[in-house]
Parts: C-alpha cells; sequence; structure tokens
C-alpha cells in the first residue's frame, strides 16, 4: 500500500515540478563539485537552475534539507541527497535501440555514465551496423534485445528507432522485464501502468526558446519610437 | 519600455512554468489535427499532455482561452492560438553548428519543420564533411557561419559542438545577430543579456524516469511483504 508507506517513511510526496528541477540542481551541484566549491547559497544556485530562490529552498525543503543561514547548503551533502532522490546511488545499466545518428549520439553521450546510467547494450535491426562499436559497445541483433536486458538486468530501454517501429521495441522491452522507457521516435506509445515512460521532443527546446524572442520582439518592436 | 507595453496589451505576464507547458500542448493538440477531432475537453488536453486538467485550464486562460462548458476546445482555433504565442507562425531559419551524430539528428529530424523551424544551414570545422548533403542541406565551413546566418535572416542557432568549441560559436553566432542559442554541448556558455539561451542535457530526461522508479522500488519493494 503506497500512501501507507509513503506516510510511514515521515515525508510528504514530492511535487511533479519539484522532480523535474531537481536534476537541474544536480547538474549545477556536479559542476561546482567540479570547480571544487564547497557551498551554494540558494540565490547562487537558483541561479545556476534558471529558476527563484525562494522556489530553491521550498523544492528542497522536501528533501529535509535547509541550508546553514549565512553559508548556504554543503554542496556534497546536497549531492549526495538530491542524487539518492534521484536513484543515482545504483547503477542503471540502459539499453538503446535503434542506432541513427540519434542512437548513435546517445550511445557516445558522456552525461550518462556521471549520472548512475551504463550505456549496457546497443540494439538494431540493420545487418550492415550488426558487430560494429559504438562508444565502447557493440551493436547487436534485435532478434537480442530479451537476451540483452536479462543478461545486464536492465531497466531502463531508449527508444531511438523510426515512428513505424517504436511501439513493437516498446512491448518487446516491456515483456522483457524493462519499467522504464525514453522515448525519442515522433510517436505516442502505450505501455502498461508499472512502466515508466517519457517522451523526449527536440522541437520543444525550440519552440520555448522562440516564445521568449517573440515576446521580446512584441514588447519591444525595433521599428517603434519610444512612447 | 517593456513593463508599459506589457501593461498595455492588457493581459498578465504568462508564468514560466505555463510556458514551458505550451509546446506539450501544442504537440498534443497537433496529434488530435492528425486524427481529424474537432473539440478537446481540458481532461482530454491534460491527459494527453501528462498533466492535471485544472491545470490546462488556467494554463490556456493565460491566452484568453477559456474553451466551452460540455464540449471543449476547438481544437484548430486553441492551435492557432498556441501557436501564436510561441511564435509558429512566423519562419524561423535555424542555423546548425557541429555535425556529428548529434547535429545530424537535428539536421534530419523531422518534428521541426512542421513547427515552423527551418534548418536553413550547417556548419562544420571538418574538412572531411564540407560539401556533404545532410538532410537537405550541404554542410559549409565555420568560416562562412556569419555569411550564413546574414544570407538567411537567422534568429536562432543550435550548437551541438563539442564543449571545447563550444563558447566561441556562442560568440560568432551572437555576432552574427543570432538573438537565440539552443545549447547541446555539455558546457555552461555566456551569451549577453539581450540574447536568449536553453540547455538541453540529454540525461536529464532519464533522471526524472529513474527518480519514478526509484520511489516506486522504495514504495513497493517486491521482496517485502504486505503489512
Amino acid at each position: 500500500m503506497p500512501a501507507r508507506n509513503a506516510a510511514r517513511n515521515g515525508r510528504p510526496r514530492i511535487p511533479e515540478a519539484t522532480v523535474s528541477r531537481l536534476p537541474v540542481y544536480l547538474r549545477a551541484l556536479l559542476e561546482l563539485v567540479g570547480e571544487q566549491v564547497p557551498t551554494v547559497s540558494s540565490e547562487r544556485l537558483a541561479e545556476l537552475a534558471g529558476v527563484n530562490a525562494a522556489k530553491v529552498r521550498k523544492d528542497l525543503s522536501y528533501l529535509g534539507s535547509y541550508g546553514t543561514r549565512g553559508v548556504g547548503y554543503d554542496v556534497s551533502f546536497l549531492v549526495d541527497q538530491v542524487g539518492r532522490e534521484l536513484g543515482m546511488t545504483r547503477d542503471w545499466p540502459v539499453v538503446i535501440v535503434g542506432l541513427g545518428n540519434l542512437g548513435r549520439a546517445l550511445a557516445n553521450y558522456r552525461g550518462f555514465s556521471n549520472r548512475g546510467f551504463r550505456v549496457a547494450a546497443l540494439l538494431d535491426t540493420d545487418p550492415a551496423l550488426i558487430g560494429e562499436q559504438v562508444g565502447d559497445r557493440p551493436v547487436r541483433h534485435i532478434d537480442e534485445l530479451e537476451a540483452a536486458v536479462a543478461e545486464e538486468g536492465a531497466a531502463v530501454g531508449i527508444i531511438a528507432t523510426t515512428a513505424a517501429s517504436a511501439q513493437e521495441v516498446a512491448d518487446r522491452l516491456v515483456r522483457a522485464g524493462v519499467t522504464a522507457i525514453l522515448n525519442f521516435a515522433p510517436v505516442v506509445l502505450s505501455v502498461p501502468d508499472n512502466v515508466s515512460l517519457r517522451k523526449v521532443d527536440l522541437a520543444i527546446e525550440l519552440q520555448i526558446l522562440t516564445f521568449y524572442q517573440n515576446q521580446q520582439n512584441r514588447l519591444c518592436p525595433a521599428a517603434t519610437p519610444s512612447p
């Protein structure tokens, strides 16, 4: 009974919007670790994460972190805390299906490994790709999907196939035991309720960017004289 | 004077969180258009967008859209309205710098064109790539960056280079007149205040996904008997 267990943990449920900001905080914190910065104020963390300081303090309070007045938050303690919340303390083997340009970019992506994600297997249907080394793994035939998931104990699958193949791949990943799927294919997938699914849309970031651009043009049209 | 103009537009400023959801609504709405669905309830739109219905109604109210009780929102009207807000009514020529796997994936990405983004120029430093056709554009030498931006009237630049080159590329894009930059390089860039900048981190989506996975494991550990 999730609700009862949650209550027993003695913590309120973390709001979805906070969850979506935790990785952003973590990225900022990892940058500070890299710069050997020992403590950080909520203002500085807010600046790095692109939100306001009150929101940072509120978000971190859900994790039971309140910082020290005049000092701020201990960076490495906060990394542990946010990292634990994000499941970083365990190793997450990831299988990538579809080794087109995007799949290759993901297989070579350096941002995964320092955050607990290990590319464990690469799968494709194209006979010409099988056996090719991408990153540090060989591409395996899609027929080995079930075996690869089992061997690696992979709970996470990334779908970087065409839209047409994506649902079939998702079904196979789920049957093989994957419980979290990140979908880059431009199609809406359906998965059972116990499987977490997120869809990444590369155009969305561009749209947010141009929204602000558009607002700026509207508010400050270059050709309009000041009132 | 932005504040004064904003007031004159007679509309409150749209909150940042709402802005970040508008492209998600738009994507869901474009799917409905594809399925020739004429109207949509806030509940259905909420389901497609992965938020709650009250939030959808609140968000759309900032745009002056309130729907019709018992009928819902007119899909094509809402597409126009959200699209206008996102700057989709104009054509956004985009230059992509860096034609590695990720740059290629972006140059070939089909989700851009139906949302107003046109890949106008591709630039790289690697002599072996110059002249190669990627998507439907040839790769040009980085020395032509300024010329390409001017010819195409590009306001948007996508950086898909290595971390080491990204700041220099950003500086050149800004000097050439680009006012919105989407950065995929794993590095924090600095740009002048009048330039919009967003950083895409492919590991963030994975972390949100595994956070929920982790919560589920914590709440419902497979090996723990029911209380």
